[in-house]
């Protein structure tokens, strides 16, 4: 089976990215399930509940999250009712919404994990530990298992590739919004990249209006970031090949869409 | 003219890939000029002076470093009059060393900066502002400039390149050790990729031996690093067209050498 | 000649602590001159004009800044002509504001210095390097420097100190609102405090309302945190007794005023 | 009863103070329980078999420690028999040694509890839920609970303090190095301090030989810190008052032994 993963969806810019490229995608794919990583959607911050809706009509069947899940609040709203929101699942107990969710697929169900990492970012549970918990509980019902890893670090994300080679389908890096080109199947059969990269402005940094970036590096001075309205935009995805006998994958490929390497049919 | 840099040298196996492939490199795309990043060259820490001598040796023009540059105290011996070592020029002033050297080639001459990002990093002199600085010390000599910008932070390498384009020939992240997919040209000329990768092993950490990594991760407990002796290894480059009289460059190609991408002539 | 020095004012109920007790500790001290750290003085984020003309005439004659100052968008409107605003003097050339003032006291001349440090802080220029040039600039003028040292890390404050013992008058902490026990006089006459502490609830964390923070730290939920209006409420403050002619400081004493250890005349 | 908890012990000089003074304090105070936080204790690294034997000999009933526990790695082969050793309670679960220890004092009991914080510090577990977990073990044996939270910022702290208020005797800081003025009783009857302070070299920075930390801090450069072998020293320690009964804390007072504070029968 195959499943299209499309990295940190930017503001309006991504969302429409989405809407255009996204059924361009299917057809030429023809993934049996996608899944979006949402955390930015909102106006650069977090999530609301017509746009994860609009992501479930426009054709993914999941919603991945990160550090931005609770920018916008009205994802307090509406996430304990949201089936296919997936957030990172080592906040602490108690923390509303769910980490780990399934997505059935005719006979086949896919186990949809998000973890959030530690190095440079704010302190949480630990996500290894939180990974060995969910994919006991995962393996239950399916081999089937992917993973959002969503960290800064280098170093975190390959030591998770590698902590959970051959058990799971995919660990698929996000949040640095710039995609690596380290797409590989790791020995045991687990697709790994270290960052998908981002879906929204092409000419911003991390899809903000870079003007403002910049002057906060020259400045040290708070600088609000929005996402620029106009311009180029981009589409960063992988699709990978997963074996549904065993879970093993088989291949994963980047997709990049922009103006340098425009979406051929 | 073309550049040929190659990414973060990992150890001895990363030496040897240098000593095997840089070669075949040159053969088969003819830089005009090749630059190595040996912040990790000795161990994974640092570089000696006969490691540099080699890369000299093997082909290099250039060695940049890192916040690894001080790792190995042999640096203190040999620095002052390593003509062809660059060292992150945002050092504190009356740092042994230099951030900005000049290359002979025939007619032409290329200036190569070495800067060290401070997001996620040790405190430095700020970047942006050495880069101007150092930049328009260049320009009265050449328009062929050359900035590795060794850093952790997407979004302080992004800024870098928007900052720098139309006044550099590259900009080109070190760092992370993973290669990133978004080599493009800028509007204004400027070559940018926000990180080349590692040269080393391929199935460690960072080229470091993994299980250390990954039990640092689950236990928090010190580790100690080492880089692992036997194994696959990867090469990481970016090879860089530019025009010689406007020092703006029209093509920057990733290349990566390992088992999944093997090396063909 | 005694200089009195407040820490970090948070929010209204700072301020009234100022009131209150500003004019009973000159009674009782009779400071020749009085610093308040006001980077915390609007709602706990940055300072209006309104109070800092308020700080002058409840009978300050100078405001010190910190990480906060650019916090309340109104500094940016009244910066540049308030005589008596002491910013952080390492942010980068161009910075509105300066971070060396001189106040006029009859025939003596005091010369008021603020930095901000860098360890667990955003990127500035190097505060060490920064002070010794406006030192060179001070010692022009008058023998009395008084350095308010904003930061976070205790082994950069103490370096500070010992790094200026026998330069300035004094090396006073600022930021982590917490007072610290370790008042001294540095062997070649500075007077030395890691931290004054902070003015404005006592029942607070850091000054701002306490569930809030508990919740945070328990949750890794975003949360607001709001200065609260009602409690009790401290005053921190130093005591520093300077010789005129030599700068040199023959005492300073820790000043603490909450329903712990009330005032007394 | 009375508690008497020291500071982190720096290196040799540290030790010697213990030496001299522990009995002295002991003769003035009547402590029933010495506790000493150990962490920095062999060379400003961790700690020996030896070192920690020496202090249960010179006085003490136990030894908590921090982020440094692992620094020497004597730790692993003598940790598991230390019957009076606390570790950081939040390092993961597989992690040697323990983080709640029971003191038998006549028909008294005490708990020991060591945390470690997370902001500005490696990832752990949660040790505010960590503290929870071991409060309900702990309250089953002993109202008296005495919990030593080694962490950098003042808000976590704070935080810990407010958050254990009422359940537990004493929440009191180590780990910067510098003894706050802010002990105090909470008002459900738990004592605070941010900070105890340390115990070693008086003249050093955080007890390391000083010109090493401000090279550091000009230059950039790594370097090798080591405990000054010579020099004045301080002592660094807080008396607890607890009611047997309740738990409850009636006084916490400050001690400080260096040349500025002299100590006296
Ligand atoms: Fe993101
Ligand atoms: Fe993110
Ligand atoms: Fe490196
Ligand atoms: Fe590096
Ligand atoms: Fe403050
Ligand atoms: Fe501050
Ligand atoms: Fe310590
Ligand atoms: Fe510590």
């Amino acid at each position: 089976m195959k499943l299209l993963f499309i990295g940190d969806v930017v503001g309006s810019p991504g969302r429409d990215m989405i809407k255009e490229y996204l059924p361009k995608l299917k057809e030429k794919h023809r993934p049996h399930i996608t899944i979006i990583n949402g955390e930015n959607a909102a106006g650069g911050r977090g999530i609301t509940e017509k746009i994860y809706r609009e992501f479930l009509e426009w054709g993914a069947q999941a919603v991945t999250m990160g550090n931005h899940t609770w920018d916008n609040r009205d994802i307090f709203e509406f996430i304990d009712k949201a089936k296919y929101l997936v957030r990172p699942a080592n906040f602490p107990e108690g923390t509303p919404g769910e980490g780990l969710k399934f997505l059935k697929l005719n006979e086949l169900e896919v186990a949809v994990i998000n973890l959030q990492a530690r190095t440079f970012m704010p302190a949480l549970d630990c996500p290894f530990q939180k990974a060995e918990e969910l994919i006991l509980e995962a393996q239950k019902r399916t081999p089937i298992i992917f993973v959002d890893f969503h960290g800064e670090a280098t170093s975190e994300k390959q030591a998770m590739g590698w902590y959970l080679d051959g058990k799971v389908s995919a660990v698929v890096g996000t949040h640095t919004h710039v995609q690596t080109a380290d797409n590989r199947i790791l020995p045991n059969g687990t697709a790994y990249i270290s960052d998908v990269g981002m879906t929204g402005p092409y000419d911003g940094i991390l899809g903000m209006e870079r003007s403002a970036v910049i002057h906060r590096f020259l400045t040290s001075l708070p600088v609000r970031f929005e996402v620029p309205k106009e311009g180029r935009t981009l589409l960063s995805a992988v699709l990978i090949d997963i074996d549904e006998k065993s879970g093993k994958t088989k291949k994963i490929d980047r997709i990049l869409i922009n103006e340098d390497h425009p979406f051929f049919h």
